[in-house]
């Protein structure tokens, strides 16, 4: 199966959770949107020809199946791609986490548009510097401190235990992105959540990670995305 | 099986996504935290005894399993209640569908709370008018708008056609809610939404509905929950 994902081509954004995936697990794809043509292909999918239209990227096309939302998306790779076990109980559990990630993720957006993404940054900074004072004195280590309690609770090193997962995958990328906006903030946070960071750094030494990070395939992260540095919003 | 739901007892919220589904199939459960000792043993569980602890309420427990997310409950009692076909292609479509519906519940959640649920209405007055204007504007007609295009590709009623699921239950709340909070702006941008006000609709002619919204387990509508009334916010 050569997958087909669907993404902006020019920012790491949500759909960098799959692609980390795809690569951990070597599986084929194909970044559709960042090849000859691909934009076309992705706008024709979102207006509709399809009968279940996606409502945003990412996306994914698994043969014939159109797979939106990240969190689903990584659901259904996770079995297929081993990197989640096939049980029920384990699935729910994982795309628990992932959807708790999700949530962390969107207010990690907020940040930088905390009145909606139709506005400019520049129209909105003083909310963002309110909206970014909570996020880093409150929010963000409400949620990096929930998954370092599921770590401590799991025995560690990863959200399962001794079993690697997709979840991992994507605190990986947390803690990446957050240090690129937060650099400052980070360093504070990151003190109370060693297990979270061990985590980043197993991820890190991963090879076909290793590979991945070094290649063209992995955008920087840039002031469109999710993880965005103002230097001014950070403490 | 006797399903336990654990939510804040004086507000539909987010719960009331799952309460809809278990009403609807007549499933005998329990509001565990609007009975006596009930809250305590919420609070028990998100402090964490459990080796898997939620993130946060609503979380069901179905026997020995804990399950959050509003969006993942409903896809694990979909089949079980029979609102959700049992195929894997079905029932990631109505998740995908249910976590878009997740996403416009968090945007008319900050249409009061923009900056974050730790500040007070009154503290950010100004910011939840900017935000609301561009979310009665641009964002609700937006999501809206992606649901009436999914009914009428399904050939409707329903999202899934013929097939009563879940996801129409929703549909129904995030009408009535959002008629609630913003009853002005509704009144235009339902007209352009006539399949989304047909589900509403026959949802609310369902006969465990009719019984159940006529009962003192529907809370009414309050500023303490997810749709809010502030006249100010509204057209």
């Amino acid at each position: 199966m050569r997958y087909q994902l669907f993404y902006w081509p020019s920012i790491q954004g949500r759909g960098e959770f799959v692609r980390l995936a795809l690569e951990d697990a070597g599986a084929p794809y194909d970044d559709v949107a960042r090849k000859s043509g691909g934009m076309d292909r992705m706008r024709a999918m979102l207006t509709g020809r399809d009968k279940r239209p996606p409502f945003a990227p990412p996306f994914l096309k698994a043969g014939r199946l159109v797979i939106a939302q990240t969190a689903e998306i990584l659901f259904y790779l996770g079995p297929r791609l081993k990197l989640c076990p096939r049980t029920e109980v384990d699935r729910l559990w994982l795309h628990q986490l992932q959807l708790t990630v999700t949530d962390f993720v969107k207010e990690i957006h907020d940040t930088h548009h905390p009145l909606g993404g139709e506005f400019y940054y520049e129209d909105a900074k003083p909310e963002a510097a309110r909206f970014t004072e909570n996020f880093l004195g409150a929010r963000a280590p409400k949620y990096l401190g929930y998954f370092e309690n599921v770590l401590k609770k799991s025995g560690g090193p990863y959200v399962l235990g001794k079993k690697f997962s997709y979840v991992d995958l994507s605190l990986f990328q947390c803690i990446e992105g957050l240090r690129y906006a937060f650099p400052k903030a980070m360093k504070r946070i990151e003190r109370e959540v060693p297990r979270v960071v061990e985590v980043r750094d197993c991820v890190a030494e991963r090879k076909r990670i290793v590979k991945y990070l070094a290649s063209p395939r992995r955008l920087p992260f840039n002031e469109h995305g999710i993880f965005r540095h103002y230097p001014e919003l950070d403490e």
